[in-house]
């Protein structure tokens, strides 16, 4: 019997990238949280502390910010480009995955009229971009993971949950009428990697889906909005292989006020009155898969997995 | 000499109530946490344990829920309705304060049409609402402070920081042109508390003037930023009396790469490269008056001070 | 009327500066988090954007560091002397307040003994200082807050609530044994400000003074458990003028298990369940003096303040 | 081609628990943050929203808070006793995962003798413990991984860093003498799963090793003090079949002073100044292992995986 180094990567994380284009008076904004880790024979860092193979981390951070100086594109885009480049920079290195988080801007308005370079932040909302390069050369595999967090989404009505089964600890009354909130956070796996993928058009595209599904699904189940919102972007997006949801079920009980005299009834006078908890919360999460592409599990790697 | 006790306040924290307006088939939703914190006699209390005068903290969440199945209004009624309610209810209490944040929530569109039942929620930013009520029954002060918090906003341009003294501690280059952003958080005080205003629209109106002469203002320091935002607020709604800002400056630091052979300049090509920095930052804060106004120091009792 | 600017500051926040002894192989670790904020008439900046009066937060900034370099002792006499230069390095800055956290960390120990340059950090709780110097030279004021955050602590009993009126929204049952949490955050003053406090020891003494008080008192009300531990420390160190605590009530509400034909009393066999709550919370905050010192308001400026 | 539901599970997340054992006077405290999370045919909910398979998430939680009240023993035992529980529970059920988090509390001292129902939290530092059962009834297999989170280290000297490539990016000066800061995450999985460990002695065993070895290893590497720690862990403790941890290098960088007139150097004077930066940082991942122990892959899935 042996001890023995196992599987290892390394890199440097959260990179905060602001890049400006002013190309025009009308400015654009790309604000990015850059991470990258490396594949490859690391050993002797590990056993000897021998750094002979060891790309710094440092360097992994300049070359995101030397990479940025001639425009970043799209998250999706900037992630090949680095991962790419790194995987393909020394021989012992045999892949990379870079992990890109986008903040959203939006000009801010005077008198009407979008700013030149004034912009407000949309939101708490992030874009998600994560690609793996799987070995070096223009002929290396890659993988793209696009993906979206925090849309956080409510309904108050058109959400039910009963039917379920009744064990010893089981008290939970079944209802056809509650509030359903959840932070969806998404990410799903496209067949192509290049040209043949409009990373923005796409991304808004899938957004909108699941933003639609959820709102006019009449819901059974959070598991049943989770579905049909996968299904749903699966059914309009060819270029999207599979997705994968974890969805948080953020309670919202009906107070109980009947030990002041009122009813809290939909009765169509003042509100319903709700708690939001914060804990605890159901976390509901499932894959949407065609069953005819074969699965990736390299493109999923170092993500929060479910699975 | 003796040990006495000093000043006092309880209540209860965050209680986070949503509350649903159902009587039409397209629900309005209302999302806050609510916080209320009670003056008055309560040393016994805190001398000998005696809670004859300790309206309990599990009361007023109660009293929270319980006032909202009337329906909720705006922040600020809501805060009138509750601190009146606490400041009036012993004759030991002699006031209360009652603050609201509320969180923003947009209609879903689904097929270009916006849904009657769910929603996305807007952001980070929050609304805010400060009520103190000094005094019990209808002659009891009440003052409203207004705000709101995590309003983020960058320029890309526009922006300048020269002119600065120079000791022997002193590093920094003047620039005539840098990225600036911050984060606003502002809390503006009513002279009236009642039907005088019309707080969402007034509401609506500052933060739109804040967005604007943020925008429009070319800064040679953020001071001036922060003071030509208050006073444009000051000049368009005499219902305000006075406003207090606090602006970080969250620096986004021109990366040098010229290591690496690169110039980093706004020459049209490319794009000008920045690195966001979490800390240190600056932090700005002032007030902006009218000088005639009489000022109102038990209003601003509570909040985060900076004076 | 005129719109006039009011009360303002600004200055460095969050300069995190790491200082180590290496005078012997036994190194000494500093570990601090510095805001600096100066006053004076900063008029122009505002009005204009003339920065001539402005001391860069850059400059204050490299300050901090500078100052380091000559070792840094407590956290007050590091605020002190910082504070005292920023106040009088130009005639137009009136004062200073500089605000220090500082993280604690213990020896790891290898073989039980302690080793000389390897350290653990100790907690999450904090050592706070905040000093504000008014005025400029040799005779300025100087006050001191010493304190400390996110001190948490719990008793399993000894905890009472019970003798509070009841209204009509008043549903909570009296107890003589619940548990009692908090997280307690408190400063204090110094009547001095120099050699007459030894700033390590009292901090050390008045951490005990709080932790044995807590522990010691049979509570019949948060409130009277800080009020307590508030006049421990008067009573034990002269040279604490007063104090000023915050504490929120962390609810462990106990678990209704009957549904499960359980009880959840404590008879000596298992274990009594309690639900820990995050949100909302009761929040007792109050301040413990002596009669006969004069008040210092100008001290507790810019500290979350309560009253 | 068929859009299909692919791998998903569900649960309910953060149960926070605290279970008091008053079977004496001495009282003793565990605080648990219990997730649960099962596998199975669930298909039906997310297809047609039919929740007859579905156990609903709130018994998850109330199977919790009953399990507790028998007494929770460590969170290694409290795990397998729930997974076995819900994995066994129904037929459609093939698994199930707990995963605990656990907080530490300490007695307060009082005059030196340690109280018997106050404590204060032990600080930011979490065990862990992550079970997974595979199938049901007795012979169903079982996997313990324990761990801990947040185990925050540092050494002022005994770290360098050389001899790494350098590549058209590479800035980084090599040194032989920096500060090395970082936070330990670590799970380990266990050969055994029930009386055969000794769950609170190894954690303490494995803690231990893992501060004695970061501590006395001199550091060419943060790999290699990782595979020291890993590999050391391993040697000790024959239980223990692989360990995987997760260990950012928090940069603390020397401060460059030279601007006034300032060395910085661990010349014995005053002290040596650095910047302890938030972001980006390094990340060090890697597992070490038994080559002779066959891998578990199921005990792994849904924690923060690297690989």
């Amino acid at each position: 019997m042996a001890i023995v180094l196992g599987p290892h990567q390394y890199g440097k994380a959260e990179v905060r990238v602001v890049a400006v284009d002013r190309s025009s008076p009308r400015h654009t904004l790309v604000d990015l949280n850059v991470s990258s880790s490396l594949h490859g024979d690391f050993t002797a860092a590990h056993t000897v502390g021998d750094n002979a193979h060891v790309l710094s981390t440092d360097t992994q951070k300049n070359t995101v910010f030397a990479f940025a100086r001639d425009g970043v594109g799209t998250p999706e885009e900037f992630g090949l480009r680095l991962a790419r480049h790194f995987a393909g920079s020394y021989g012992w290195i045999t892949g990379a995955r870079v992990a890109v988080e986008s903040y959203g801007w939006e000009r801010i308005s005077v008198g009407g009229a979008e700013h030149d370079h004034s912009f407000r932040k949309a939101g708490a909302e992030v874009r998600t971009a994560v690609v793996t390069v799987d070995g070096s050369g223009p002929d290396a595999d890659a993988h793209v993971l696009a993906g979206l967090a925090d849309l956080v989404v409510l309904k108050t009505t058109g959400s039910e949950f009963r039917g379920f089964p009744r064990d010893r600890y089981t008290t939970l009354a079944e209802t056809r009428d509650r509030v359903l909130a959840t932070a969806v956070t998404a990410r799903w796996r496209y067949t192509g990697t290049g040209t043949d993928v409009d990373f923005d058009g796409t991304f808004a595209g899938v957004r909108t889906t699941l933003l639609e599904t959820f709102a006019s699904t009449h819901s059974l189940a959070l598991q049943q909005s989770l579905y049909a919102m996968g299904e749903a972007v699966l059914e309009r997006f060819p270029q999207v292989a599979e997705i994968r949801m974890s969805m948080p079920n953020r309670h919202h009980f009906l107070q109980d006020l009947s030990a002041y005299g009122l009813d809290n009834t939909p009765d169509g006078t003042g509100a319903v009155v709700y708690h939001a908890d914060d804990r605890p919360y159901g976390l509901i999460e499932g894959a949407v898969l065609r069953d005819d592409v074969p699965p990736a599990d390299i493109a999923w790697r170092g993500t929060p997995g479910f699975c």
